[in-house]
């Protein structure tokens, strides 16, 4: 059976002078493979790729699932286990013995990943150190993330199922919250109501933040109970299918007081405006910058404090990003989130974030839940 | 106030003649600090001490949750955001300009984790290409992780408190469990039984594996349903008061066939084994080849395939390891599981694991559950 990734994967590797590619980041070599149930959150295998095969070194405790998960795919599974360094060194030698290629240091280009651990990189050297044949080690930053960057039909659907849960689980906590419960409980029930829905589990650490907890971004739902008058901000994504949802919903408490308001319709422009903007060959940076100009008109410069969004899939950051530093073109098939945020430290903080593809005309916002704001 | 761990973090760093210590594990800058409710999974952090001062590097994400975490503690918080490396470059190079050292190469040395990745290596080695004082950068392997594999009282009773709410997800699992469930079903019901019991968290993705499923030690729970004659493995723990729990327990679903009584005897047999025998002194080697030498003993050799146990604390997998390769002493105070399995390839897996703390003449097992075979 073709695998179109290994293809894609091998045309990318050619095209960048890499004969070899040694991929070790989780998230890549279940993108790369393609195995279902096989791959935990242990970084415990090596998809290791050449012009003419593809190989995963993995440990007997994965052999059963990697062999059912290979049957008619070209993925040859070798499940020895011990170092990866040295098994590759030991492919890498008895390759080039056969094919008789003079030895000597350079005598092909071996990809990997910038993110491998500098012990791993160090593990290469010396596994390579006493070899008759040395690649050169070509450290690629994103060399497969970029490539995961364009989805396909089935990681869309993948995503719309795992926002559908999203959606349903914040229309059963605005129906469930009420004054006087803790950010914990209520971050309790959003995540106990996405797995009932299906998910198989959470897209990352819910974030449940409450009045002035919610002006830090990244707050740790505690025992604050809710109050009259609190904004509660809260982020949160399943996980189905293997890819992630994300969205940010921010409901007001008992009433909305006049900064609230103001806050969150400064908010919510500028998260229209941009979704109404994001179309292939607009950048990252403009985008950011847009949602920026927006809060910025609203009398809120300078107070998002963060970029603008991010790419979503098998993992909750992927690329593109949607931030000041990336002046490249969006394309279709990406998946960013747009979340737009203001936060007044020791006040209050607001944020709302939807997540959709990059279409050939706009944006398919996957998030169906209302933009208006929510008192509960 | 005084900080015991950032003192005896400069006094290993003098000893290894380390002068100032980058740290970007996220788990290691959260023993260090002992901040709570600050950090979350995200790798935004960097501690970097020196023999005087000692910051905490974050964004403004955090700023607040860190200043109010670090009152009353000699940790210097800078929000200032931004990469890591520049940071630290630029503090390097006002330290030396105000301190009059002369400029060069080497001027000291500076020790980094072998764990983080080559990228953030290669950002370090840039930042500091055009300085006019250069560390030398001196690579470590597990120099803080080492530190806290000896565990406090505090974190001992974080432990204990886990392991007492995973013991008790147990009770009720066994009561909750029949045939015809799937094991996915199973698995939901364990998680939401731990947070309901109040865990924070997972200490890991639960394992729910039913007959030959459970021969793959790492087995993701699916669809498959509990048959009468099934051996379920269940590898689950809680995160309580910041540090995880970690056990293990096999039942029989209906009736317990002949081999599955010869297997799991085996297997017990082998944990009571090194239960009885683990003490200060001994080696993380030593206990591993005593539970396969028991496995052998009851015509099971080779068939565990795994290192015996490993430390448990913030991380789920810490030092020290029970496995071959251990060759150092067993201290007072390592928590560690003791973990034998025996594993038979579409057939049938058993694994029974506890975990515990080595203390002055033995090992207190922090896990009550029953040691004897439970049929459902």
């Amino acid at each position: 059976m073709a695998n179109s990734r290994l293809e894609r994967m091998r045309e990318n590797m050619s095209a960048c002078g890499i004969d070899d590619f040694y991929c070790r980041d989780i998230s890549n070599v279940q993108w790369l493979t393609e195995f279902e149930d096989v791959f935990d959150d242990e970084p415990a295998h090596l998809a290791f790729v050449t012009p003419k095969k593809a190989f995963v070194h993995t440990d007997s405790r994965y052999a059963d699932a990697c062999d059912r998960a290979s049957r008619h795919t070209p993925w040859i599974i070798d499940a020895c286990g011990g170092a990866h360094a040295a098994w590759v060194a030991k492919k890498f030698a008895a390759f080039h013995a056969a094919a008789g290629t003079p030895e000597g240091e350079n005598v092909c280009a071996m990809g990997i990943e910038d993110s491998i651990e500098l012990r791993e990189f160090r593990e290469l050297e010396r596994a390579f150190s006493e070899a008759k044949w040395k690649p050169r080690f070509a450290e690629t930053d994103g060399f497969v993330k970029k490539m995961r960057a364009v989805k396909d039909e089935r990681e869309l659907s993948a995503m719309r199922a795992a926002q559908a849960i999203t959606d349903a689980a914040f229309e059963h906590i605005v129906e469930f919250m009420s004054e006087g419960m803790t950010e914990l409980e209520v971050k309790r029930e959003l995540e106990e109501t996405m797995r009932r829905l299906g998910a198989e589990g959470l897209a990352f650490d819910s974030i449940v933040a409450s009045g002035p907890n919610g002006a830090a971004p990244h707050s740790i739902a505690g025992e604050r109970r809710l109050q009259a008058g609190d904004m509660v901000v809260m982020d949160f994504g399943a996980r189905k299918g293997g890819y992630c949802s994300d969205m940010t919903r921010t409901v007001c408490v008992g009433e909305a007081t006049p900064l609230a308001r103001e806050v969150f319709a400064a908010v919510r422009e500028a998260n229209e405006a941009v979704e109404a903007m994001i179309r292939p060959g607009r950048t990252g940076a403009a985008m950011h910058h847009l949602a920026e100009d927006v809060l910025a008109h609203n009398g809120f410069a300078g107070k998002m404090g963060h970029g603008l969004g991010h790419g979503v899939g098998i993992d909750i950051h992927e690329l593109p990003v949607l931030s000041p530093r990336n002046e490249t073109s969006l394309e279709v098939g990406n998946v960013v989130t747009v979340e737009p945020g203001v936060y007044l430290p020791g006040e209050i903080g607001c944020r709302l974030e939807d997540f959709g593809v990059v279409t050939e005309d706009g944006f398919e916002v996957f998030t169906k839940s209302t933009h208006e704001l929510v008192i509960i």
